[in-house]
């Protein structure tokens, strides 16, 4: 097994030959590796076979068991998944904001690769296709280093992936699986300055929190979404039940979901009985502070800590507030700076709102269920940055690359 | 004296009133400061000379003093910066990349302020003035903890800033200085998730790495520079001793100032004199491999460290290299990342030197010394980005925001 120090300095060693191909050659190396995946379901459903054996063994729960596990449908949508980055437009290479500055220089900045990309990720053996993907059409070398429940799986796909880069003639380090699945591993990869560029936690807020605080290598923040709907006074009552419906149980695992429900006073006797019967019909437990109650009736008493819990479940901490300040107040204190909406047909309320909610994504009248790179147009994502440097929101194939000044002179000096 | 969690919480609840600034009521605090600075020059420079007495006292070197003392000349420049920053274009409201999704989701990217701003800075009080000015039209609020030999002078600053601020109806804390100069204060910001967005070293290698190495919100990485010429084999002389006297000897002191002269062996009997003696008349120490050696005549032998050495002094190293990559493969082995120049007629060359070099700045015939906020167009700099995420290069105005996603639905939600 390769140390993390000799993995670094072979990712650094391929990233400069990956700089140099064709988007062509990319395009060609994705769906050469879509295709492996295809042609060796077999062999990867084994290798997934003893990670879900190993799970069980050691009782991880059902959920978690689920999104470990593969089968020919989700391989399908791992290949699937790397044709489609294929046909995405090439981000590097682009030159923009150039001009010629009086004394003749001409400047500008060009989309350049990152370098190399670490990706921290837990059990879903899907990110390992979907990493290197991204990070190769963005041209830089990818350092995996997915959860050890997922290490069989994870091994098989990188080998797959390797092969195919090696048949074509290419540097297969520029996709290097840690096999070391300890916390060391772990530890010694956020301390990679001068090798990796940039980090990219993708899990839960123990994963995320854990790479912030011990990262010395520049990190994007991801995830962590304690989302809020907000029905303000003059609400249409029918598009805000829809929208919180769909916000909190379209799919409550994921990040983009809301969590709490915030009601205008004036507005709760017309909307929650309605909001609370629907969301009900989606088994969706209610967690009611004592003026909600009042209008949802059975439910359970919301706490402290409902307000700051990102549940990722069917349960939802419902509010009502006085006015449109209080709510903004009860975002600014609990909101992770994923994803709000208001549900207005105030102009000034929905204007204020986008103003002054400080998140990646801010919403009137639709369901925060679509802060997503696919439904934002990117085609894919590497995941939700929460955070304000580099990129915030979902991020695609730009928000993989960097840029570098170039400068077109003919002997200039500076006076 | 306040504690640095009082600190953060009063620019967190600061942040929010100047968010809602116009741009006119930001440029006229801008302009009422830089008044304030000139009627109180008197003051400041009191506050000075005592920061110089004490850092005489402490054997401070002479360079370090230069950059500590402030006279009138230097608070009128400080006075002028600000109200340069009041002229330049608001970067805060505008929207980039709208769209209408298939759905009729209407989406776009908002430029917004990253919140809070922190800049850790060593003993320059003018960083004190630029900083506040930049953050400030930026719409951040900022936390400046500057170095302690320039505590009096900062102290003084800040407060006049402050009382301005006060007078005219707003938060002072929109700008604070931390007056702890302790290390621990410094570690102690360098801590501050929640409540600082980004952190900015500006200084030493030394204060740099400090930053990077114990901070755990996101940092900034600016300024070392060990940059580099290359004179390619077919250079025209004349701009290539130019140039490289520019960019060596125009302003040592500072970070996209060369350090190497790289030279093509094909030209190095025909430039080396030429620019040896060019240098000199600077008086440029050359340290020479020994092929440059024979060319140069007197000279200091070159040693290993030299070619990894950002002098920021009168110093240059110089090596003779037998082709083009060679020249590459030496900047990629000691580069910083700053700013890199090659001088040569040759078309692909050119090219490649621009693609292959991962650097900030990349030149083609002009000197490395254009690496500069102010040169590039962009009015104002808070520094030198020599990292991948978020800015690269100098970095102005633009650079200190962030941007959110705005969405404006109509009841959407996801299928």
């Amino acid at each position: 097994m390769k140390t993390i120090q000799e993995i670094g300095e072979l990712a650094v060693a391929a990233k400069r030959s990956l700089a140099k191909l064709t988007t062509e050659e990319k395009n060609n190396i994705l769906v050469a590796a879509a295709n492996a995946l295809r042609e060796n379901s077999k062999i990867i459903i084994e290798a997934n076979n003893l990670d879900v054996a190993n799970a069980k063994e050691n009782g991880i729960k059902a959920s978690l068991i689920d999104r470990l596990t593969l089968d020919l449908n989700r391989i399908e949508g791992m290949a699937d998944g790397l044709e489609q980055v294929a046909k995405l437009p090439d981000p590097i290479g682009e030159v923009i904001n150039m001009k010629t500055l009086p004394n003749g220089l001409t400047v500008g900045q060009k989309r350049v690769p990152m370098g190399v990309i670490g990706i921290i990720y837990e059990a879903r053996p899907n990110v390992t296709s979907d990493a290197f993907g991204l990070c190769l059409k963005a041209g830089s070398a990818a350092i995996l280093r997915g959860g050890k429940e997922a290490i069989n799986s994870n091994t098989e796909v990188i080998k797959l992936f390797r092969e195919v880069i090696s048949s074509m003639g290419y540097d297969e380090n520029i996709v290097q699986l840690i096999e070391d699945t300890s916390r060391e591993s772990s530890t010694a990869m956020m301390r990679m300055n001068g090798y990796i560029d940039v980090l990219i936690p993708r899990g839960g807020a123990g994963l995320i929190q854990s790479v912030i605080q011990n990262s010395t290598v520049p990190v994007i923040e991801t995830g962590v979404g304690n989302c809020h709907v907000f029905i303000d006074e003059s609400a249409d009552i029918d598009k805000g039940v829809a929208i919180i419906v769909n916000a909190k149980a379209q799919r409550p695992s994921v990040c983009n979901a809301a969590e709490t429900l915030l009601v205008h006073k004036n507005i709760a006797a017309d909307f929650l009985p309605k909001a609370a019967t629907a969301l009900r019909e989606k088994n969706v437990e209610l967690r009611c502070d004592e003026i909600a109650a009042k209008y949802v009736g059975d439910c359970v008493p919301a706490t402290e800590s409902d307000w700051a819990t990102e549940f990722l479940d069917y349960i939802l901490a419902v509010k009502v507030v006085n006015d449109f300040d209080e709510a903004l107040e009860h975002i600014v204190k609990y909101s992770t700076g994923h994803s709000e909406a208001i549900v207005s047909e105030n102009y000034t309320n929905c204007q204020r709102f986008l103003n002054e909610v400080d998140s990646a994504a801010v919403y009137v009248n639709a369901s925060t269920r679509f802060t997503d790179g696919n439904e934002f147009g990117f085609g894919a994502e590497i995941g939700i940055s929460t955070q304000k440097l580099h990129a915030r929101g979902p991020m695609g194939l730009k928000e993989l690359t960097t840029t570098k000044y170039i400068i077109y002179g003919n002997g200039q000096i500076r006076k």
